[in-house]
C-alpha cells in the first residue's frame, strides 16, 4: 500500500536545528570541521537514524557516510543524493547539512509512503567538503571519484596539531555499526541540493537555481622569506621584511584582479607570520590565495598573474618566494538530461526556477566526473555563507526539498541511460 | 687587601653560554619569554650564584630582580647596572643577557679583589624588557621609574593563553629566597651595557658606543572589521574584506615612510585574521604597527600617518578602522657627566669610542627619568638581534664588561653628585 511521498517539512527543520546543535556557536552558527569530535557525533545521529528506519549504513575508506534504501531491482545502479556534514570554523547551519539532511527527508518520505523505487536510492555525507581544517576541501568525493587515495593526503595536519590519519581513523572507528565499503558502488545520477552562497537568487526572488556548471578553482600557498631583524635599529636597506613583500603582493593583487575582470575571484583567507613580535622584522609570511573562474584559461592566466606578483613583491623586499599548489580544480559543466529533469520537476509544482553557475566549488563537481550530476540551489540571505549569520527562509528549504524529492523518484523509477552518456 | 679588581673573562663567557642554555632553541638561538618556566630558571641561577658570593637578593613587586653588593657608606645611593633576562621567542644570546651577566662579573670582580667601594653596587635584572609575551615591553623599569604600577598589567594576556598575574606571582613565589622591596632604593647613577643590535659600530670597526639617546618608539594595534563571505560566490562590490585593508594600508605604509624620510623606523612584526580559512573573506584583521623617530614631534605626525592611511584604506574595503595605542615612548637624552665617565673609562684604556644614538629602547629609558643614566654598546654581527642568529665576538664582550667594571668603581666611589642633577 502506497501513498504520495511527501517531505515532511516539520520534521526537516527539526533535523536541521538537530544538527545546528552539533558544534553550535554562540553567535548562532556552527563550528564543526571534517573529522573533529562534532563531526563524529553528527555522522552518529545520522547513521542512527538511517539504522532506526531500516536503511543499510555504509562507510568508506575516506570515511565518506552512505544510507541506503533498497530498490525494487537492487543490483541497478543507485540514485546518489546529499552532500556533507563539515563546517567551516565559523560556519552555518545550512552550508553542506541542509543537502545531506534534506536526502535523508527523502528516505524518510519514501519509507513513509510505502513508495518502492525501481533503482536504490542512497544519502550520502561526503567527508571533509570545506577544507578548513585539513587542505584541500572536496577530499571525500575526490576519493569517491578515485582521483586521489584519501591515503595522500593521511600526514595532513589540522591547525590543532592532529594528523589526518589519526582522526580519519576516530571517525571510522566511531561508527562500528557501519559496514565498510571497500569497492565504489555503480552511481545512476548524483544531485546535491545546497545553499547558493551568493546574492543571485535572493535579490530576482527565484526559489530554485538549476546549477549547470562550476568555476575553476586553484589554492596557491605563498611564503615569503626574508630575515628577523630589529624593529628599530634596522633601516630600510637592510631590511628583508617578510610582511612587507606579502603586503606588497596582496595589495596589488587585490586591486587588479577583480577591478579588470567580474568574473575572477581571488581572497586571502589565511596569513601567518614569524616570529610574531611587535618589534621584530618578521623572517616569513605564508599566504593563501583562493582564485576562481568559470574559465579554465583566464584560471591559469591568473595563477601566472600571481606568480610575476609574488616573485615582484619579495625581490623588493629581499625575500625568497615559494609558491606551492595547495588545490587545483577545473571548471566543470553538468549532465544536460539531469537539468532539464530538475527544471521539469519545477515546473510541474509550479516552482519558479532559473540556470545558474556555481561561484563555489561542491562535491557534486568531483562525483560529476564518474556519473552524471547536477546541483540544486536555494536562496540565502544577502548571499552570506561561511558565516555564523548564514541564513535560509522555512520556505525554501522546503522548496528545495520537494524539488529534491520529485526529481529523486524520477530518477529511481527511470529504467533507461540517462541521454549523453 | 685588596688587588685591582679585573674582569674574568673566561667566567664571564661561561656564564653567557650556562644562560643561553636556558631557552635555548635548536637554530642556536635563545625562547626564554618573560615570566615564563624558562625566565624563572635564569633568575633562580642568578640569584643562587648571588648568594653563594654573599651578596644580598631582592626581588619587588613587578619581578625586577637585584643582587646587592654592600658599600663602605651602605647608606649612600647604589650604583645600578644591569638589563634583563627575557628574551624575544626567537631571540639571540646576548640581548639583555650580555648587561645583566657582565654586571654580575663586575661585582663578583670586585669581590674576587676585595675591594671596597664608597657607595654600594647593585645589579639588576628587570622583568619583560622585550613585550613579546606581554605587551609593552619594559614593563618592569617603567613600574621602577614609578610610570606605571605593575598592577596595571595584571589582566594582560600571553599568546598562550597565561594572564600576567598568574605568571607574576609563580615567578616571585619561584625565589622565596629573595627579599621583597617594597620601596625603590635611591640611585646614585644607572648604566646599562648592551649589544647595539645594528650596524654602526661593527661597520666602523669601533668597539665601544657611547649612547646619548634612545629614540622615541609608539606601538599602535590597528584592527579592520568587514564581514565574513564566501571567497567563491561573493563578487568585488560585495566583499568587506579586512585582509584586503590591511594589505593596502601595510602596503602603502612600507611604501612610503622609510622611503622618505631615512631616520623613521615602521614594522608590522605581528598580523592575525579571522576566521582564518582559506576560502573564507577574513572578517578581522589585528595587527601591530612599531613606529620609531628620534624626534618626537616627528613621531607624533608619523603616527597621524598611519591612522589616516588606515582609516581609508579601511573605508575602501568597507570595514570599519580601530587603532589602539600599546605602548607610547617619548624619545629619552642620557646624562652628560656619564657620557664622559664612560668616555673616560675607555680613553684610560686605549679603546676607541663613539658617542651614538639607540635606535632600540631599553629599560635605561625609563630609569633615566628617575636616577642619571647611560648606556654602552658593543658590536654584534651584520647588526643582527632579535634573532637566533644574533652573535657577538668574544673580545667585544670582554672590552664592554671592562669598561662597565671601570665605570662602576669610578662612580661607586665618587661622594659628590653628578653634574647637572
Amino acid at each position: 500500500m502506497s501513498e504520495r511521498a511527501e517531505v515532511d517539512g516539520p520534521r526537516l527543520l527539526r533535523s536541521l536545528a538537530a544538527f545546528a546543535a552539533i558544534g553550535a556557536t554562540p553567535a548562532g552558527g556552527v563550528n564543526r570541521q571534517a573529522l573533529s569530535p562534532g563531526d563524529r557525533l553528527a555522522r552518529r545521529l545520522l547513521a542512527e537514524r538511517a539504522l532506526s528506519r531500516g536503511f543499510a549504513v555504509f562507510q568508506d575508506a575516506a570515511a565518506n557516510l552512505f544510507l541506503r534504501r533498497a530498490g525494487a531491482d537492487d543490483t541497478l545502479p543507485a540514485v546518489l543524493i546529499g552532500s556533507h556534514l563539515d563546517s567551516q570554523p565559523t560556519g552555518g547551519r545550512f552550508d553542506g547539512a541542509l543537502g545531506t539532511l534534506s536526502a535523508f527527508e527523502v528516505l524518510e518520505a519514501l519509507e513513509d509512503a510505502g513508495v518502492s523505487t525501481v533503482r536504490p536510492v542512497e544519502v550520502v555525507a561526503f567527508t571533509n567538503e570545506e577544507g578548513s581544517r585539513y587542505a584541500p576541501g572536496c577530499m571525500g568525493s575526490m576519493a569517491f571519484a578515485g582521483l586521489h587515495p584519501i591515503s595522500e593526503w593521511q600526514a595532513a595536519m589540522a591547525p590543532d596539531g592532529e594528523r589526518l590519519e589519526h582522526e580519519l581513523a576516530a571517525t571510522l572507528g566511531a561508527l562500528p555499526e557501519a559496514t565498510m565499503r571497500h569497492a565504489r558502488p555503480d552511481i545512476f545520477a548524483f544531485v546535491e541540493l545546497h545553499i547558493e552562497q551568493g546574492p543571485v537568487l535572493e535579490r530576482e526572488n527565484v526559489p530554485i537555481g538549476v546549477v549547470t556548471a562550476i568555476q575553476g578553482t586553484k589554492w596557491l600557498e605563498v611564503t615569503f622569506t626574508g630575515e628577523a631583524a630589529h624593529a628599530g635599529t634596522t633601516p630600510r636597506e637592510f631590511r628583508k621584511d617578510a610582511m612587507a613583500a606579502a603586503a606588497h603582493a596582496i595589495a596589488a593583487l587585490q586591486a587588479t584582479v577583480m577591478a579588470e575582470d567580474p568574473q575572477a575571484r581571488l581572497t586571502v583567507g589565511r596569513l601567518s607570520l614569524e616570529p610574531g613580535s611587535v618589534n621584530v622584522i618578521p623572517r616569513q609570511v605564508t599566504f593563501t590565495i583562493d582564485l576562481r573562474h568559470p574559465d579554465g584559461i583566464a584560471l591559469a592566466d591568473l595563477e601566472a598573474l600571481v606568480r610575476t606578483t609574488c616573485a615582484i613583491a619579495g625581490e623588493q623586499w629581499g625575500c625568497t618566494t615559494a609558491i606551492r599548489p595547495l588545490l587545483d580544480m577545473a571548471p566543470g559543466t553538468f549532465e544536460p538530461a539531469l537539468i532539464s529533469a530538475i527544471e521539469t520537476a519545477c515546473r510541474s509544482r509550479g516552482i519558479a526556477c532559473r540556470q545558474m553557475t556555481s561561484g563555489a566549488f561542491h562535491d557534486a563537481l568531483f562525483v560529476n566526473r564518474i556519473a552524471p550530476s547536477a546541483m540544486i540551489f536555494i536562496p540565502c540571505r544577502d548571499g552570506i555563507s561561511h558565516n555564523e549569520a548564514e541564513f535560509v527562509e522555512d520556505r525554501h528549504v522546503l522548496l528545495g526539498a520537494a524539488t529534491l524529492l520529485d526529481l529523486t523518484l524520477d530518477l529511481a523509477n527511470r529504467t533507461d541511460a540517462l541521454a549523453g552518456r
